[in-house]
């Protein structure tokens, strides 16, 4: 993802400095015209801004705080915005390190995955200092369809959970519709059309529906990684005291789906949970 | 709704004869072309077939089984529709009534309000014979953008319970993202704009989500019908031994809000039994 | 269960007239010194309080409303004790019909079974006429250890519904309970012995936890009654907006059971729809 | 509770030394017979067995693991008990520490509070090295009324978990049932004392019904600590794959009880988050 978001940077005309862990991933990037630093803090002290996109918390902390880290080589007036997908809390160790050299930070998860990304078609949920979204806002247009500046560090985070929690009840609830459709009766096929046209009609349950149907469940969102938010929206309902009985129902059907062997299925494997009559 | 869809049906060049229980409610479709029935009787006696908009079970029942009814004049050959939106047993009571006298039923509740049926956008979840589904289907394409024939009579209503139970999970867990989002500092609206943009989006999201974060529920679709509808799903489930974990869950929200005084405001009101902090 | 409460009516000297369906189950009453009536009506005619212990609803309607029934010969100034277990509604009916005559009616299903009987320690739940409770204490003091007078006829079915409710998610509770200790590498043994010794000690874990553990589950209380108890202490809930997240979590579970063929299993069978992962 | 538990030992007769934070607590001990120690790692010196009865984790880490702890005294052959109610990793960095010097380690939460701890009718939960159990068992016998042994070292605190979660689980549903049985026009007395004579019969519920229908809520357990404790079972179902539907619903009405004000009440306060009707 960050090849592409890199690309349309550069077709857009920006300078652009890259860095990759892997070295031969570059090459594409170089000969469409952009530098090849050495480190990331090679980049972070060349660049006004400098983008991340990382797979997972640890690898942001290497590139932030690790030697030749963005922190070691960042200074007042730069701006670090970190695309990835990570905790709140993570997100918050990387903040300090770069505030503590006088440079802003902006967290920036993304919504979307491979394609939109090739397409500029993005969403930035993001938060940190506002001062940086500002200035990166041209950029993240350029990658993405939308923006939002959500609030303290932590905000990008917490937002991605609420929405992958509803998005996990509705699966669930979805399931349950399916299975009592067809004990009743029912075509599922007639159902799936006939939310389409209605007022619940969302592009996941007619992208899910007829494979769900078929009990193929090609992952595209791993079901573990469904649990794993659900688990964290719900301490984030036990720090907050916030009662959450269809996440928590919904979470249940999560665990099961993973006891019965589909952790690395798709989410929509939840219907294994649901359906199963034995 | 009636009128609207008789309308439809003479600007589209049918002949249509109408009944009404006020008279005057006639006169607008008479002055259009439409010839005026004594009796619901007269309608089923002259038409080939007959078409019924009634607004609950007792007044299916009293049209189609009454003195002067329906099935007092229909007969073989002839078909009768009931596009009122009732619950399988009473469409079963009303199939058997008129297929005594030889003639065809279509249960065929529809998906839609006033504007979809004054603009011919309805959808017709039929059952029942389909023989007359494929004739009376020039007359649904004429009222509506879509119908179904979905099996034997009480298939159009058990398939309105399945879309209603996943729309009343749906909604309760909308009400528990926007909450958790408050608890966590985010802005409600920002979730409702987030929400928009991705794979969840749903036309009932974006519709209620401002009016939900004012603490605003202006009847659409009725809280008590929305929890009746649950507690129907339910017994479907319970009569089939499908476990539906979420909409047992989000019904006991729905009766929270009863309690709590919303029964006669928009379902959305479920908001309050998940939000409040007392 | 009629005989062992008659004999122990014997035995603390009072008069008894006996009739039963089958007539040879009386043999041992009369040679105990019962009198033996043809009919329900015969028993009633002459009888100051009569008792009736029956298996079903349609049992009790019969004996109370049929020919030569209890309403055909009650009088003024008598009384009908109906011990059996019904519904709300039957127990209605049957007092309707009694009351019509003049005479007074009490509900009074019992709690225990056939040990219970025989050694005079049932639990009478009655409901209905209050002088007719003062009048038949004395009988019900010989046949049981302990009686209620809970109100309104209905009451004695409903406080059945209600401890059975709770009695069905105390299963369930105990259920998952047991299968989290096993999966966090705990003996089941260990956590019954536990159980036993604090403040949540119950006979019915001491009692079931142990073939729980077996996956053995000889029906005592049968699985598929279990949920229908539940079901309709849900229904009162709703008819009466409390919410039972509980309640409906644990039918569920039980509905999951009975789709998994345990519906004739013990309710403790519930372990099967919890402890599976597959 | 250390004070009491010393003194049952004192009076069967053992050599017992002791050593408190706050040093006057331990005077009447000494005037019973006990010497009295400057450090916990003095008495770990001196004796063949030392017991820790600690309020929190933190106080046993410090006793255990700090300066002048058992830890830096205590030698092979010798055993450390310790009877507080920690967490499963708070145990394990005691063991370990332990351990590390050839000593042998049991956790020992016990369940039972001050009376029972007076009357030498605690249970003990161990887990941990089981030669250290049987060595340690006579001193178990006389400051308790049981002694479990439960395996490797966390399984003590995981076996309370599993026990504190059905509590919950039972507490929310009786809550339940009070509050049901209050709608249908039930006496709440009388449910707990049909309960009270019946299968589902526990101290518990025949201890806390009363001031729970007065809506009295005397903290004995507090609700905060039930509601974590439920948090912490439900976190070993998501490491074990266990669903775990009641436990997961119970948690949501004890945090809705948060919400509103009642965490430091009785974790009986769960009634106010069922019985509230606004």
């Amino acid at each position: 993802m960050g090849y592409a978001m890199a690309s349309n940077l550069l077709k857009a005309g920006y300078e652009v400095m890259v860095w990759n862990r892997s070295p031969g991933k570059t090459d594409g990037l170089a000969a469409a015209g952009a530098k090849v630093a050495a480190t990331p803090g090679e980049v972070a002290c060349a660049c006004d801004i400098t983008l991340a996109m990382l797979s997972d918390p640890e690898a942001c902390l290497e590139v932030a705080t690790g030697p030749d880290g963005v922190a070691s080589a960042i200074s007042a007036g730069k701006g670090y915005v970190d695309v990835s997908t990570v905790d709140a809390q993570t997100a918050q160790v990387v903040a300090a390190a770069v505030r503590a050299k006088g440079a802003a930070f902006l967290e920036a998860p993304v919504s979307g995955s491979k394609g939109p990304a090739e397409q500029g078609q993005l969403i930035f949920l993001t938060a940190g200092d506002q001062q940086l979204f500002d200035a990166a806002s041209p950029l993240l247009d350029v990658m993405g369809k939308a923006s939002f500046f959500l609030g303290e560090v932590g905000a990008g985070a917490n937002m991605k959970l609420v929405v992958n929690m509803i998005m996990g009840s509705m699966m669930a609830s979805y399931a349950e519709g399916l299975s009592l459709a067809k004990q009743c009766g029912l075509r599922q096929a007639d159902l799936i059309e006939v939310i389409k046209l209605g007022a619940i009609a969302a592009p996941m349950f007619a992208l899910k529906g007829p494979p769900m149907t078929d009990g193929k469940y090609p992952p595209a969102f791993p079901l573990k990684h469904q649990q794993k938010d659900m688990r964290l929206a719900l301490a984030l309902g036990d720090a907050t005291a916030q009662q959450l009985p269809l996440a928590a129902a919904a979470n249940e059907l999560y665990k099961k789906a993973r006891a019965a062997g589909y952790s690395d299925a798709d989410f929509s494997a939840v219907m294994e949970a649901v359906a199963r009559r034995d």
